[in-house]
């Protein structure tokens, strides 16, 4: 279904009142679990019933290439994207190790590698190219291509949906999408771009510099620039970022609860939420990353993330550490006795 | 054992740097997984092994009550300590909920609840007396109660051990236990007496100034103050802290990786490291909570919780809500592929 057929609504909230009256009759004084509380309120919402249930949550992440990696914007080689893929496959990559923790199931996709992995078991291909076009020379990919991958996107999480999923997290692989992220970042936020320009997996002070001059210059080169969101996503954005922003539609479009990691992923909700504001309803922000603009974007989202713990390696590993708090929440609002049943005195 | 028999030994170093390599060596830019990453290495040393495990962790909640509590320093009535000593028996309780998802088994001691349980299976009786004595009268407990709840905590934790236990988070249950930790906090750490009491559970403004006037007065109760950690814990504890903090002596004397909760548990802890300072390389900071003297408590300790979801329960709800993060970091460090196994480039 093309994208734009996809909507999302604004959540009913007929159910918070009574939501929040279960909570308070709960065996804790009335907030006492802070942030737990307004999630499990968050979910009642999103599955619009007293009683959510989480069923076969899952993480989806998406690979891309960049043209510009090869410019010198990250520390890594270009090749490291598709043998992190190979990694995920093999299940020795963070993100497996963590979401198998979590109780997670992990779903790897190819939006745009530069690297023919064949058919493989586990690798959901929706490759659109063998990588972006590198944007210091023109649009990192066309009108079509990014359309494409936001369908794929999409595509992905209506199977998952027709599953019983109803949790999705949300993560990314692809070397210089921090520099995608930042660009962004910087067009669909207004902040200042240098701002917007972080250290990725781990520039150094030159690196970092030559990033800036690099990401500038990409903005210079488009002459007929427009910020618009899909204008944004086409000219700077990685496949694996266009995959994703369709997917978190989708997905709020199925009234999955969406778990965003850290600055490339929301790079992608920026997107999405441009297009479809009410899909910020839907999201669980599941940690502040220690890539600096990405507390700049938690900001301008109005977002509290969950965790803070200095994280800035990306593959859903936010996510997949945030998750059993969202589980905890359920649980505690599902399984805790009331003060009535448990025969507990209230407050004197 | 007498519990000064129970030394902790400061922490061997030697195995840091392999440790520090073993975590360079994963599928990940060097530092990227940020807190987790210092998890993983603090596990290694506390068992002194590059392969660090987890073996039946657990959380141990100690119960008491306190002769104060009749005089209105708590929102709610003393009886509601043993009703939830019933809840935690019966499963419903938010600890029961909380540790249940986590993995985490759960122990509860009645330290000296004002209430006749009975023999009860699942139910370890520690019980000093029914209840402290109110300490706008006097001391809380006598010299050798207090040393008997430091004991049978350190007896539980030495039983923990032998079952081949090695991490143990603490919580607590005790109507009035707030009031007593802000006592046992200004003593320890010459926090001004106001600035160490808050809400706890829930008083409304005119409350919170009647208990810091009543806590004023019981400190200037106290003729002969001394401010060493004994007669501090004997003059204002409960046995619930008292019993905690023998529990984390002992705990860290097995090499437990010790859980600390919250803002009453963090008042045993001032107890413990004032008596074994090593005690604190063996802890793992949960959480700060949303009572304002507990943000004291870990600056005071140098100690950087891994939550702050606002938070305010106790029963060790922040334990429970924490230790997916030990876990994972565990995990990590003993599942995640290293480049040259994963056969992924490194830097260029």
């Amino acid at each position: 279904m093309p994208i734009d057929r996809l909507t999302v609504p604004p959540l009913d909230h007929a159910l918070r009142a009574p939501l929040q009256e279960r909570l308070d009759h709960k065996t804790k004084p009335v907030g006492a679990l802070g942030r737990l509380e307004e999630l499990a309120l968050q979910l009642g919402l999103i599955q619009d019933t007293l009683r959510p249930r989480l069923v076969r949550p899952h993480v989806l992440v998406c690979a891309g290439d960049h043209g510009a990696a090869k410019a010198g914007i990250s520390a890594y080689p270009q090749e490291v994207t598709w043998q992190m893929v190979e990694n995920f496959l093999a299940g020795g990559a963070a993100i497996n190790v963590l979401a198998r923790r979590a109780g997670l199931e992990l779903v790897v996709a190819d939006a745009g590698v530069n690297h023919d992995f064949g058919p493989r078991p586990g690798l959901i291909d929706a490759k659109v190219a063998l990588g972006t076009a590198n944007y210091l020379d023109g649009a990192a990919m066309t009108t079509a291509q990014c359309a494409t991958a936001m369908e794929r996107g999409a595509s992905v999480v209506e199977s998952l949906s027709k599953q019983g999923v109803n949790a999705l997290g949300f993560g990314e692989m692809g070397i210089g999408n921090t520099a995608a992220a930042s660009l962004i970042t910087h067009c669909l936020t207004g902040l200042a771009l240098d701002a917007c320009v972080g250290r990725g997996t781990g520039l150094d002070d030159a690196g970092l510099k030559r990033k800036r001059e690099l990401l500038a210059r990409a903005v210079a080169a488009w002459a007929d620039r427009r910020d618009t969101p899909l204008e944004v996503l086409a000219r700077f954005g990685g496949f694996e970022i266009a995959m994703l922003a369709g997917a978190m539609i989708a997905a709020a479009h199925a009234r999955m609860v969406l778990l965003i990691d850290g600055f490339i992923v929301t790079s992608a909700l920026l997107v999405a939420q441009r297009l479809q504001p009410a899909v910020l309803e839907y999201c669980v922000f599941a940690h502040r990353s220690d890539e600096a603009a990405h507390r700049f974007q938690l900001e301008h989202l109005k977002a509290r993330p969950l965790l803070d713990l200095g994280l800035r390696l990306g593959e859903g590993t936010g996510v997949a550490l945030a998750y059993p708090l969202v589980a905890s929440a359920c649980a505690m609002l599902e399984e805790m006795a009331s003060f009535e049943s448990a025969g507990v005195s209230s407050r004197e």
